[in-house]
């Protein structure tokens, strides 16, 4: 261990919270702060130069681009007979706002996250207090150790250990049923149908409507009329709020 | 110049091919078979193993994934003081179908896409044929050099002297505007509502439908009404084919 190490873990101001992000982490951490913009929650953030916030949400969305590219590469590599449209619906599946929450309640970031209980519903049930915080960290690991170590420490430290990829698998997200549940339970007639396409399209484009009450609520459109179906479940569900 | 190179270029059968790319990226491709990979349109694919297609759609998945996160950073660092909505916002237009169709045709793409013209609609003005050989191009670069090599690529080969990011600042992507004018071109009457949130919801929250010809072709929902009703545009765009 480097005479540094040895300064931040044991001598530094700092070194209860350097330890705390070193048992986090597995590694100790370079630019602390970093880590600490991304532990903070826009509650507490206070404007810096030109009324930028000094909160997690930039880092978050940098991390969340991050994740995308080292899962979609996961996922590519695990699955090399399974089409785009099975790659990219897994991929939401791990990289969900309730997957990032549960495996941030796991690792234990309630501990580091600074937030103002007065403002903030957590532990709330809808809270994405730690999802977030969780892509904030992997934008601050990368921009503190780069892209190839980024990978590395979320493929070894928290997918391989922490996420069951083919037990995500089995778990369907189905839109359709959803939708179709909801449906009954508010007495509303839901009807899936296919329009016309516009003059030039190709006739095996299928474009479908999710008509709910005898409203569109959502539009799909897919070589595959099954998938175009899904498409337009998903879209209705959105825009019901049934998440 | 390795032996290697120097085979690749001026011996090997290929050779014809391994120029076209070097003039194209910059650089002489490692693995052959993936580049050919990502300019092959679906239209012309073959099962492999287990019916999967040798086609460019998975690696247009990644691809995507791996621009997303060299966007992000770049925009992350180029703008420090901007939120992370604006930061979102600049890069969907950054990678927007219509930006990468336009990059794709400039870099000369369509000398070596393959697709069967009988079953595309290529030059089409909605295609995103281009678009997507381009995502899948980065797939390509990635898997054969690595991730630093593909940032740098696509920073100093693509972006820089091809993308005026400033200039895409100012350009909004107006998509209410889009489609009004689309319906005007069309002769097709267009209405936003605000509709009836469910019950139990946030008086704040709005819903808007966009209405086109009596039929709704996009619903958005926001705290704003404005964005409300852009979002309704735009996914009415999207339904529409309108780009």
């Amino acid at each position: 261990m480097s005479f540094f190490s040895i300064y931040k873990l044991y001598i530094s101001s700092k070194r209860r919270y350097v330890r705390a992000l070193k048992n986090l982490l597995g590694f100790i951490p370079g630019n602390l702060y970093l880590y600490q913009m991304a532990f903070r929650h826009k509650s507490v953030a206070v404007a810096v130069k030109k009324g930028a916030k000094n909160s997690n949400e930039r880092l978050e969305f940098l991390g969340d681009a991050i994740l995308g590219a080292v899962v979609a590469e996961l996922l590519f590599k695990m699955y090399p007979y399974k089409d785009e449209g099975f790659l990219t619906e897994m991929r939401s599946k791990i990289v969900s706002r309730v997957n990032l929450n549960q495996l941030a309640r796991k690792l234990g970031f309630d501990e580091l996250i600074q937030y103002d209980s007065k403002m903030v519903n957590y532990p709330g049930k809808s809270s994405s207090l730690l999802g977030d915080a969780f892509e904030a960290l992997i934008g601050a690991v990368y921009l503190d150790k780069g892209y190839l170590f980024t990978r590395n420490f979320l493929l070894n430290r928290i997918i391989k250990p922490h996420v069951d990829i083919h037990l995500l698998e089995q778990t369907e997200t189905n839109f359709k049923s959803r939708l179709i549940e909801w449906c009954q339970s508010t007495g509303s007639e839901v009807l899936f149908e296919v329009t016309n396409n516009a003059e030039g399209e190709s006739a095996k484009l299928f474009t479908v409507d999710a008509i709910i009450a005898g409203e569109v609520k959502g539009t799909g459109r897919d070589y595959n009329k099954k998938n175009a179906e899904k498409l337009a479940a998903e879209k209705a569900c959105e825009a019901l709020g049934i998440i």
